[in-house]
């Protein structure tokens, strides 16, 4: 059996377990371990408020070796004060005691309900029964991709490979969904091992810019989370050369690790909370990048927009609409709207078009909505989903 | 029959009929008309893309005397280009010719689908029906009331008096809502009628600043349309010795404008698409009054806010992720949120609390909601309601 999992990489060794926070019996503790120590990068929920566990793992981060994340799904950790606090160092605590290392070379990560206290007896019985539990299989690597879920009705898994220097390094990654994803310099949790040999600095610098064009070009409900994080640990174990310049060997790896966490961000968008399908707006001809970017995310996050695709419907006023009152700089003679290869609105005014070949693009799985404000010579994009009855059943039935 | 619609100041007539726009067989066309003149001011939307009827509205509105306004619905005249343009003229020069009046003397509105043009020959078949109909009586009133529906399930109607120097002032207005309503400066279409003796100056200013505190406080789906007008028509004919100056007749006036407007954006709310129930969200203690403002409506457009709120869940925690996430300053430590009169969060802490009663409070018509920021002392406050499934059914189904 190949393994595609987070245990494909050389180094790396993990589980999945459950210890009771949920109440299905679903799994809800995940541990991923490098017993050689990783590099490890991450990036953050840019929310003023976030959960302990980002506090602590922020503080971990900086240790110059990683042995070990441990992750529990169910509970967020959130608005927990310094109980929650505390809890989250226990957590790094207990891991890193059965490990043999330190609590500052554990991350940890949480998911789930705002505003609730861990139960630390099941927490602390999960991280023993995961510990032993660790194993280098493709089993181990699915069970970490599942304990990480939350209202996700299927896993998130990624992998890649990519030859440096005629090394073939791996790159293999998780990630959950399903709501609350609006982010800004980060986005919902995600998980990516590799065995690159790379400095810290340049680690943080692929994932960065990775997590930047695709998890962060993800909206959802346009809500960032308390408990955003990415995390990427290298093993440095596939024998190249390490990488320590911005060179070509650079560019390979931080190429296929954007490849990858481009990967998850489609998954997610496809397994969002009600979603039927995804889009991609594209933003053309404005005035700066970050004027392309922000028209593209105001579509992506209109919901009459959302509702027309989820009923097939090429309402492109709501699109005009979106972007009219988004603030951004826009030409009202120059704008043009395309929905996947058709245009529909060219030079201000709407196009005649088969309106039952726009609706057939639109009912696919994927398709892109291209815009031009006509205002500079800059784009950007961004990924959305549709809105769905069923978005408002999941979260209108999720009781506190 | 006492007449609490739009034809009850002194001075007004009006009418409301069907024309053809909408295939349902409901009314279309509705015209306000006042045949000694009225000084007129008006808001209008702050999208960069408006529609035909804003752009000659806004022209006409410095005309001295308006004599009507003509408004239809089903149709919003918006991306349709010169000939939509042209479509805007003619029906202020048909109006105006029935009236005995000049173009510029007529104001125009339209409300309905984007990029569609009007069938002309209906239009003005419609303005010749309505105009032969005006008439002061409260059926007149109403049915230009129900004449610029477009997916509101009942029409929107306010009524005030005020005594100014023992001169009986009425004040009465419609609006209609119900989707695509997140108003910034003005908010959908609304018309309101007084006898007011008052100069075309102040009228605007306390036009502005009412609306600033009710219709502009009022977010439905955070989505601002390219057609939102509000109207005020002055007919000065109660009698009043004219309002010139910023004075206590002034201020008795605006306070009953703004009573007026507050109650039509309130029974916007609560007819909302798909809405069952609204709320109120009061931020406190912000650095600024823009930041306060900006939290409340952070809060009110959270779609996960919106969707608890329709489940009656106290589901704190994403209001606390809503505000942590919309880039106001902010105090962890002294954080606080109250469900009512329900604290549910204090001092960056969950409090205990009865959920039942919480989730009764949530399950009326009307509830508060209060965040305090502890980072200044400024307040504000917005209007919203929840998200219901049936929200994303009435706009995927709604096609173009």
């Amino acid at each position: 059996m190949k393994n595609n999992t987070i245990t494909s990489p050389k180094g790396f060794l993990a589980a999945g377990i459950h210890c009771g926070i949920k109440e299905s019996g679903k799994k809800d503790i995940g541990i991923i371990c490098c017993p050689t120590g990783a590099k490890a990068a991450a990036v953050f929920t840019t929310n003023k408020i976030v959960s302990a566990s980002v506090t602590v793992c922020k503080k971990h981060i900086n240790s110059t070796k990683i042995e070990a994340v441990v992750v529990n799904s169910g509970n967020a950790n959130a608005c927990t004060g310094e109980t929650g606090l505390k809890n989250a160092q226990i957590m790094c605590k207990t891991a890193a005691q059965l490990i043999d290392a330190k609590a500052n070379q554990v991350l940890v990560a949480s998911t789930g309900i705002i505003g609730h206290q861990l139960l630390m007896q099941k927490v602390t019985a999960g991280i023993i029964l995961a510990a032993a539990q660790l194993s280098a299989s493709p089993k181990a690597g699915s069970d970490f991709a599942n304990a990480i879920m939350t209202t996700d009705t299927r896993c998130k898994q990624a992998f890649k490979t990519v030859n440096i220097d005629n090394v073939k390094i791996t790159i293999a990654g998780t990630a959950k969904g399903a709501g609350m994803i609006g982010p800004n310099m980060a986005t919902t949790l995600s998980f990516i091992t590799t065995d690159a040999a790379i400095t810290k600095a340049l680690l943080q610098k692929a994932l960065k810019e990775a997590v930047g064009n695709s998890l962060n070009k993800l909206t959802i409900d346009g809500h960032q989370s308390t408990n955003d994080t990415v995390i990427v640990l290298a093993s440095g174990l596939a024998g190249n050369k390490p990488i320590t310049k911005i060179n070509l060997q650079y560019k390979k790896f931080a190429a296929a690790l954007a490849q990858l966490t481009t990967d998850l961000a489609k998954q997610m968008a496809l397994d969002a909370e009600g979603a039927t399908k995804m889009f991609t707006v594209v933003v053309k001809d404005a005035s700066t990048r970050t004027e392309a970017a922000k028209a593209a995310r105001a579509i992506a996050d209109y919901a009459l927009v959302k509702c027309a695709i989820h009923g097939n419907d090429p309402n492109w006023g709501r699109i005009i609409c979106a972007v009219g009152s988004c603030g951004v700089k826009l030409n009202p003679k120059k704008l043009a709207c395309s929905i996947g290869n058709i245009t529909v609105f060219k030079n201000g005014r709407p196009v005649k078009f088969d309106p039952k070949k726009a609706s057939k693009i639109i009912s696919q799985k994927e398709h892109t909505i291209t815009v031009n404000v006509g205002a500079g010579k800059f784009s950007d994009f961004c990924y959305g989903c549709d809105l769905s009855a069923e978005y408002v059943k999941i979260n209108a039935d999720y009781h506190t």
